[in-house]
């Protein structure tokens, strides 16, 4: 058979030459039709806002069916709940059971960053996951209160308004904030602005979350060393300096025995669950257990009156109304809304990425902009029913997919058992150590610092490692702002760089073809006599059309020089290999015509091979650029060029 | 020898099917040498800001010389200075009349248009010409006061200070701000940032200078019509508004009938001047004509009894030092830095963008940076000897350049005559009416509205005309400084939905060749059953990374449906040809990870196909993606590319 591919290979062959016997090709650049006025525009709006063509499904259908489909797009329960049977439903109870198991102790600390009592981790830890199980895309997910964003919270709240001195405004401040959390997600998702968050890029976020991860840490030595007067400050100088200050007298040799023990305790789990994926549970079980001992361990012993701190008391019951409790006017709705838009951009950026993970181990598509409408309406109920910012945690959603679960039920499962916790056993918590949800937290988000992700960021792109460690650094010395700030600056910067300073390269022939490339990265590439191949790499736009000309006119008198040095015939043909330039605006074709002039002063032809997306040959059409280099001188490929140019000089070589 | 030709093709044919019978290529993707560490860096860091090369000269050469050649960097007339003649001598001295006899009227309108008294316009014509003379590279551009930059420096200063209260601090500021604008200037080219003005696109700037055009013009109204109390806004709305308020009793139809004349007079001129390059000459001394005989009409007429505004007194004498009337120190200082940053940038856009038009034209090139210190150095003296800013004048350069100067020393003519005029004859000025001024000034801007390229600009890229337009109405109803916000903020926006949301295209074999291209694009390219052929336009950042993945599986999507209503085989292998994707970041490989766990999963194999340019290669590399996918999955071509899946899919096909 290998010969029935190469016999039909031949013909290709056979006619590909006998195409060029006559010195040209049959096929010419397409030079598409001409799209009416807005098509254009359209085009462009559409692939920008409804890239994932959302209206697909409704096209010819039935208005029944129609609103179907509408309100299962809003309501994805209605979808899969059909088919919904016993099977899924134990998968998703033992994994609910697991993540509530693993949040209660883990909601309580993230309270605590939040500068907020208790139960308010375990309220944002019960309503939130019951909308997003209703509204949500992602089956693996689990929602719920996060470090980060507790922490961003915490530090942006207590800017202003001291949470110690007037408790009352600072949780007020935080509904306000958790409400505009969720007006943004919820308008980004329905805006389809989706995209927006994309701006974050995969590197900044490994730094910010390491920053992040740290940052909480160091926080914690609070509770881990049982300090009293602590830094408000998050930035590591203020916060060693003021466990140094407290090293005499400040700590608590009881409380740091309880926390070192069980931190121990709590990573050996850690490692465990590593170490086989059957022991997922060991980790996930590990804090309520260590909980559920110390305080019982500090009840017998009353280490409460050494000094060990404990978190006293939760309120018993179910999430209190808070709708009343949000500014809508003043100077402090201002403030709520600024706050709210960062928390809630970072809250999508960490569900998002994590909705995508694990969407792609499962294989199936997450709608960011649909997740988004979950999140923020989740978030905007949340916030009116005493709940502060949620969103998906990385850690309880591991946890969530490794324990089987199926759909969006474990997290309503999590729910029920969270306000089981709230209405009966909060009591039990009095004699909880604080110092245990330290160590609880630290070895949460231990998990959020991946050196690994960093060691390969630097090994492969040294200005993602720049952003990466621009957010770590700002993080860490500054505050969670400034890191983000950073983050998306030198993203942008890089962006900015790139469509300045396009990269150009010089072409050759792989012997024995019709293949042209860089000769930097084939040294086999042998250059033709005569004729110079020059490749753009990046669209030609207004930031880099004068370089790029400038940097062809380099490349010429560099190589003309080289001629010269050897007493070589100079080159009277520059071809530019466009294949790359995706897009040229109205300044590069400025650009062209200059260059243009510039080699016919010089007796050097012009020619463009494959100027290949529609738009750039459409353009240099309605620029009359292909009138003033002609038609003649636009080819399909460097090859084609080629010919043409060795057979035109031979003409001029002829006596 | 067309023979020789298709022979030698014919080899090459040959070996290329021989290359192809068994089933693979001699040549497989180059992975090029591992560099060092910092060398990625470097080169980055050296295209960006040293892009032209400057030491190059330097290169191997005795010390003595390298001073000289350092000398002549900053000095270029050192360098050309030595083959000057008497013949050149000549070509300048017209150029150097013709432009002064343009310039002195223009001078002293432009001042007012500033705010400043005339004289100060007049400086402005003399001290920065001889600098730049002895410093710029452009042999073309005339220096001195412009219309855009007179009026945006009017408008920028009168918001700080009221020129006709506290004249003395307003002038003070005047200079500080062209000190700062001089010190931005230098600043710029010694720091090799040059390329910032590249941010703002040539569709930009037609739009801005379209705008400002239109409003200098109406700000001439007060002088056309003779009106006394004028509104200090510049937008077109409180124009109108004070010139109708002031049509009862504000209007002198004295003035309007001198003004109204003599703009016909100048416009007829100008008409003859674009009619044929000979008569270059009468547009060019038409205003000094004009000057010299509305002046002499009113001097007899004693037309300025019956309200007819004149000049009055233009002060006598050589340029006054000023240094010590800067502020260095305290708001004013500040202020005068904003302003000086804006007006210096807008100096250097004017001044490069001549600059570089004719160098073009007598292909000559022009260095941005060096001829930033140029300009800077020039605005620097200048703020200390009483000038403000000045920059290259586009209508004085076309006169210039048609007038047959051969170097700078035109510039020193025009200086010399305008030195002149300060000592001798500036009294004369006494009766020149203010119309005159207008018109002369109204008929220089006119210049500056080019429709033309706006409808070009129009019918090539409608992003680009919008950022036209957007600067255009910016600057008309808004400000000179918005109009310029608008213009950068949507070029970026430009950018960014470029890198969000790049093209994608659908590739089909043309048949009998090994090339594929876009099928919307070549409606006879065919697509090849059991593979689909993708291109990615663009760098794949994290900008766009997911969008390009879900545009890829999209794409899929569409195809198997199509497929599937055809009721033919589904395809089994992916292709993306990579050559447009000219840079990706880690962001970028991480997508492509999860587009292949997707594919491996749908039992689909991802192939690449010319991962061209050096850098992606090497990143793919570094991330093992290219273990991952399997080295034998990455081609040299489509062609190659799309024959292995054919080989493949026969073997699977068989028992």
């Amino acid at each position: 058979m290998g010969h029935s591919v190469s016999d039909d290979f031949e013909n290709r062959g056979e006619q590909w030459t006998y195409q060029m016997e006559n010195g040209q090709t049959k096929y010419k650049v397409g030079f598409p039709p001409k799209r009416n006025l807005f098509s254009e525009f359209h085009e462009r709006f559409h692939e920008t806002f409804f890239a994932d063509d959302p209206l697909r499904p409704y096209k010819d259908k039935p208005l029944s069916r129609k609103l179907l489909l509408c309100l299962q797009f809003f309501f994805p329960i209605l979808d899969w709940g059909r088919h919904y049977d016993f099977k899924k439903f134990k998968g998703d109870l033992i994994a609910g059971l697991t993540i509530a198991s693993l949040c209660i102790p883990q909601d309580i600390g993230y309270a605590k960053l939040a500068n907020l009592d208790p139960q308010y981790g375990l309220y944002s830890s019960f309503v939130p996951p019951l909308i997003y199980a209703i509204m949500g895309s992602s089956k693996d997910v689990a929602i719920g209160p996060v470090a980060v964003v507790s922490l961003l919270l915490g530090t942006l709240l207590q800017e202003e308004i001291d949470p110690t001195q007037n408790k009352e405004e600072y949780r007020r401040l935080a509904f306000t904030a958790t409400f505009f959390a969720g007006i943004t997600q919820a308008a980004l998702g329905f805006l389809r602005l989706g995209f927006l968050i994309d701006f974050l890029s995969h590197a900044a976020i490994v730094g910010f979350m390491g920053g992040a991860a740290i940052t909480i840490a160091l926080q914690q030595l609070k509770g881990f060393l049982g300090i009293k007067k602590f830094t408000k400050q998050s930035d590591i100088i203020s916060v060693i300096k003021s466990v140094w200050d407290s090293a005499e007298h400040g700590w608590n040799w009881q409380t740091i025995l309880i926390a070192a023990s069980f931190l121990a305790l709590l990573l050996a789990a850690r490692y465990l669950g590593k170490k086989s994926s059957k022991l997922f549970w060991v980790p996930a079980i590990a804090p309520l257990m260590s909980v559920i001992i110390s305080t019982f361990f500090v009840y017998i012993t009353h280490a409460d009156k050494q000094g060990v701190q404990i978190v006293n008391k939760i309120k018993k019951g179910v999430n209190p109304a808070s709708a009343n409790q949000i500014y809508f006017t003043g100077s402090y709705a201002l403030k709520g809304l600024r706050i709210g838009v960062v928390a809630g951009m970072i809250g999508l950026t960490e569900a998002i990425a994590i909705g995508r993970t694990f969407a792609g181990m499962k294989d199936y598509q997450i709608d960011g902009n649909k997740e988004m409408l979950a999140l923020g309406t989740m978030n905007i109920i949340g916030s009116m029913t005493s709940c502060y910012v949620a969103t998906g945690s990385f850690s309880r959603s591991a946890v969530n997919y490794m324990a089987g679960c199926k759909t969006t039920v474990s997290n309503m499962i999590m729910s029920i058992v969270v306000l089981l916790t709230l209405l009966l056993i909060t009591p039990l918590f009095k004699y909880t150590p604080n110092a245990i949800l330290s160590s609880i937290i630290i070895s949460a988000v231990i998990g959020l610092i991946d050196y690994k992700t960093a060691f390969l960021i630097w090994k492969v792109d040294k200005f993602d490692f720049i952003a990466c460690m621009g957010a770590f650094f700002g993080v860490v010395f500054g505050s969670v702002e400034i890191g983000l700030l950073i983050a998306v600056l030198i993203s942008l910067a890089k962006i900015l760089i790139q469509v300045t300073r396009p990269r150009t390269a010089l072409l050759g022939n792989l012997p024995g073809t019709n293949v042209y490339r860089n000769i930097e990265q084939y040294p086999e590439a042998t250059k033709i006599e005569g004729v110079l191949v020059v490749r753009v790499d990046s669209t030609i736009y207004f930031t880099n059309s004068n370089y790029v000309k400038e940097r062809i006119l380099r490349w010429m008198r560099d190589e003309e020089e080289k001629l010269e040095a050897k007493s070589e015939p100079k080159f009277n043909f520059l071809i530019i290999e466009m294949s790359p330039v995706t897009d040229i605006d109205t300044t590069g074709i400025h650009a062209f015509e200059e260059l243009l002039r510039t080699l016919k002063r010089r007796g050097i032809q012009l020619i463009l091979a494959n100027p290949g997306p529609v738009v750039v040959i459409e353009k240099l059409c309605l620029a009359d650029f292909t009138e003033h280099i002609g038609h003649e001188n636009i080819f399909l490929t460097v090859g084609e060029a080629v010919k043409a140019c060795l057979v035109k000089s031979r003409i001029h070589e002829e006596p």
